[in-house]
């Protein structure tokens, strides 16, 4: 079983969009068991669509489109699919009503494009596109298929994960593969591969191991590849069980939960909230916390404290500590970290001070310093970070870093009740 | 003059990196005025390395080739090449020098994958990578060029600037292509294209017109090919005043800048700031806006109110108007601008309030309801948003829209002085 990922769009090829959708794609693919051959991205050109949808249908059973949708007249895809097919433009009620509604709930009327987006290729399977104009479209071709769906990421993921991830499973038979990630958080790959080097060498044939890095969380992921189910799936525990044997400390969560998700989980599990005082990481931990639904069950709330006169005045931060050990120091973030706890009254208060780049550095404190400090009821703890990638990269270690000691403390605060 | 960029390595098609090598060859071969025909991704197999190579070869004039040149066995490009250009493998001493100075740096000493690193197919022009032990590789079949260098991102740049380019100017004959970005925001593509129909329409022959849409910030590509390397950029800007006459309020800068920094550098060339109080959004804003290096010149720090407790409290918003109009009002956004601009004594206040989802709607205010609010020493503006879309790009959207709000009020505001 074998697909191939066409993306169509000039912006992909004079490099102005990185072509994320076909990386996405793979990965589900490869999570179903199928095989991808090749991705391919092309220009607006109908010739060359027509070239390349032709060779993929040809080599391979699957052959995903994105790209080429939108309601402008440099977008050719859906036109010259139904070229390909030979199948005749024709209004989809359905499609018409989802655009009507989606252009009232922003304010706009109909106009003469959108109703061109309702269009589609008789003989297709329109699948419904809940966040935009363009509807997803499954063809069938001498029991091949082919599915074209916008360009626009999460449109894309929404048609995938809706619609055409079950007609895939529905359509094609597939080897039982099953894959699972252990998320850990806290060293580097190199490390990680030396302590489980021995684990890898015991590993049963049926399982791979590969690791997954991704700016400070590295993904183990082990796939089994079986016949029987139920045997493959206790294979795969197994080794799961005996990775938390050997690293316990590093792994925070299974099968792709967020640091994020993991430490609000545990807050809420355990009935307790917290609040955030943020210099260097700008406001990103409390963006990173809030980004999970139903967040404010143990998020109170937060001071972006990026002026040291907020520092002083709205946290409590001494003056003369900050001129004895400066802003970027444990004994600011210590009192960074209480200040918020106390005055937002809540169970745990967690800070960042540090300089994110790319200016600012001095000798004593490169950029990429970084004090972080999590303050409970019970006491306080600090650790000290030396980043040395991009300014971006240096804000994410530390928000990372940072709701890991939270997680870790709360953990240990837990144990010892 | 057509390109092609062909990215070889198992970890592309699994969708486990994206693959954004091809992007930044594709932004550096169009500012070369180079077309890029073509992108492909394959896996490390030798048959379809010969096949891609081939067919690329055959239709453009140059062939950039990344991946597949690590020391483990699964990596064959160099080997696939010689055979593709029919060249004996042979030993090579600057390359050989350069990997026994990079492994005595890395305190690492010489095994057999590194000396097999060191060969190379004989008749090739060898590229030095400073960065690596794979060298680049230049190929030359009659009058066609193809160029094999690592997939390590920083590697390949290196390759590219030091001897590529330089190269590729040298070796090739090209038109002068060039291409401005007009950036946009506050409005959808459909409309812009409704509004933008005759501007389209009266465009000189040369000039072509893309709409890149992400999530809120529409951009508007302008392209001209031209012999003539002054007229071209004439006709360009000419274009681009015109469309500041037809649609000034939605532009917000040129050429690829974020509206965080467009917002920024206005504060900042007025010697004025801003503090900001987020409820739905959590952070977001904080985090946009401190993304931006040297943000600490216009930029105090925020209150992330996400409890009403928070907002009454710390930013002043009345117990009585949140009872009666729900703290997703104008009233309490509102109260909430004018109630950090005052506690942070900066000359701007904006806020969000709003309903992120995807829980907490209802038939009244449902998901994606946002106000949002900017308070100044002059005034204050408030905008209701109704949203459609997932949580994380609710948030965006509003993000977005409450820079874009401090933007134009500050942009009025000084208009009026």
């Amino acid at each position: 079983m074998q697909a191939e990922i066409i993306s169509i769009g000039d912006e992909l090829l004079i490099g102005m969009t990185v072509d994320s959708n076909a990386a996405w794609m793979g990965r589900e693919l490869t999570n179903l068991g199928i095989e991808v051959f090749q991705m391919t991205s092309i220009s607006d050109n109908r010739e060359h669509i027509l070239k390349v949808v032709d060779e993929s249908l040809n080599r391979s059973n699957l052959v995903l489109v994105t790209g080429g949708l939108g309601p402008t007249s440099d977008d050719i895809t859906k036109k010259t699919l139904s070229e390909y097919f030979d199948m005749k433009l024709v209004q989809d009620e359905r499609v018409l009503e989802n655009i009507k509604n989606l252009l009232r709930n922003r304010g706009l009327h109909l106009n003469e494009n959108n109703i061109r987006q309702a269009e589609v290729p008789e003989g297709c399977s329109v699948l419904n596109n809940k966040l935009g104009t363009a509807p997803g479209m499954w063809f069938e071709k001498e029991g091949r298929v082919l599915v074209s769906m916008p360009g626009v990421p999460y449109e894309m993921e929404y048609i995938m994960e809706n619609h055409v991830i079950p007609r895939i499973i529905d359509h094609f038979q597939r080897p039982y593969i099953k894959y699972r990630l252990v998320m850990t958080f806290g060293t580097f790959e190199a490390h990680l591969a030396e302590i489980l080097e021995d684990f890898e060498r015991e590993m049963p044939k049926m399982v791979r191991l590969a690791y997954l890095p991704a700016s400070g969380i590295i993904k183990l992921r082990l796939t089994a590849r079986g016949g029987d189910e139920e045997e493959t799936d206790r294979i795969l525990n197994e080794q799961i069980d005996k990775l938390y044997e050997i690293i316990p400390d590093y792994i925070y969560g299974l099968d792709g939960i967020s640091l994020e998700e993991a430490t609000g989980k545990l807050l809420r599990d355990n009935k307790l909230n917290m609040s955030i005082a943020e210099s260097c990481t700008g406001g990103n931990i409390s963006r990173m916390i809030t980004s999970v639904p139903g967040s404010s069950d143990y998020f109170t709330g937060s001071v972006i404290a990026y002026d040291n006169r907020i520092k002083k005045e709205e946290l409590g931060v001494s003056q003369q500590d900050l001129d004895k050990y400066g802003a970027v120091s444990e004994e600011v973030a210590l009192q960074m970290a209480r200040g918020i706890r106390e005055k937002y009254r809540t169970d745990f208060g967690i800070s960042t001070t540090g300089i994110a780049g790319p200016g600012g550095g001095t000798g004593e404190k490169p950029v990429g310093t970084v004090w972080i400090a999590v303050s409970s009821r019970k006491g306080f703890y600090t650790e000290k970070h030396n980043y040395a990638f991009t300014r971006s990269n240096n804000i994410r270690r530390a928000s990372l870093a940072s709701m890991n000691l939270l997680r870790k403390t709360v953990i240990e605060e837990m144990q010892k009740c």
